[in-house]
């Protein structure tokens, strides 16, 4: 934007590196931030630079929590048999708000995807084989996106998990709460035909 | 979200009340954050913190900038006789990409919508009639967009514009209605200042 004094312009700048923003977004982010007081303007500073300190990775389970080992890890109402596998920390808040799973997560830190330089060694998952005979895990819950990568990654992940004789699920696919059929894409049709249940 | 520990939540519940973002892209904001390295966190921190210091508002047109007189009303060659007035500082950088303008502009820092308290008081409208006689202003384009408060506000100043018999003209060709003029491409407003009516 060659009509925004500098220090706007760098700003603008950073903002665009920002997931999903494009100039138009970012502009607005620095306008709106513009019109906010230098007290708010020092508290969104100073939780940004505090960030690397406030959390951590969870030594046992790679989530990103204030401490390590996280919350989960530390609660002793959790069913340490069970671990529900995720791509990110962000996973773990979708799965809690279901109010469906009580046992311990393994976050990966991503999925595989080569291309972007996303392998088997950069992602958490060498760990899990051996959390699986340490701490006497019975079943395996992955939860990875039903998407190309995520599907990969559940693949891979069965595949190494075949010597442990855990018991491994995938999460269930089939037709989103208040979905239309009418408006359902074929494959997820096809997998709430193969994914059917006796009621 | 429940499962994110307090400092992320605190910089999603921040991020959420940026113009346009949701729950969801406000966490994948946090969590880009976090793979950032401490001094790139650092030099964001410290711009965001620097903002209410680093621009301030041009006492002669109201535009955010550098310094005061803006380096549009410090500029001999730009046509002094010529004010384009536009609702933010954001709508200058949009009319100077068109490359069609090279008069100096009048901001109003948003426009009517007593709703939300944006009255001819709060606004930068006053003293916009001293500039005319005191500048010799010959002619004013109202550039507000073409929306229900662009156009309140467009009537508005053509009403108290009157008095001061300059010819006034308000952006027309090339701007539906109900457009933003922010979203605008360049050549929509290239063309909207040369079809600018007289109103």
């Amino acid at each position: 934007m060659s009509g925004l004094p500098r220090p706007l312009r760098d700003l603008v700048e950073t903002f665009r590196k920002f997931p999903g923003v494009g100039e138009k977004s970012a502009q607005r982010f620095v306008f709106y931030l513009i019109r906010q007081s230098p007290k708010e303007l020092e508290r969104l500073s100073a939780m940004i630079r505090a960030l690397p300190t406030a959390v951590v990775r969870c030594e046992v389970c790679g989530m990103i929590d204030e401490s390590s080992p996280c919350r989960f890890d530390r609660d002793p109402s959790r069913d340490r048999s069970i671990l529900c596998v995720v791509a990110e920390t962000t996973d773990v808040a979708v799965i809690e708000q279901s109010g469906e799973f009580l046992g311990r997560y393994h976050v990966l830190g991503g999925v595989l995807n080569p291309i972007e330089g996303a392998t088997p060694d950069t992602l958490n998952i060498a760990p899990l084989t051996g959390r699986i005979r340490k701490e006497k895990i019975k079943e395996v819950i992955i939860a990875t996106n039903p998407d190309m990568e995520g599907e990969t990654t559940a693949l891979h992940l069965r595949k190494i998990l075949e010597p442990t004789h855990v018991t491994v699920s995938r999460l269930g696919k089939g037709l989103p709460m208040g979905a239309t059929l009418e408006y359902a894409d074929e494959v997820t049709v096809a997998n709430a035909l193969k994914g059917r249940l006796r009621v």
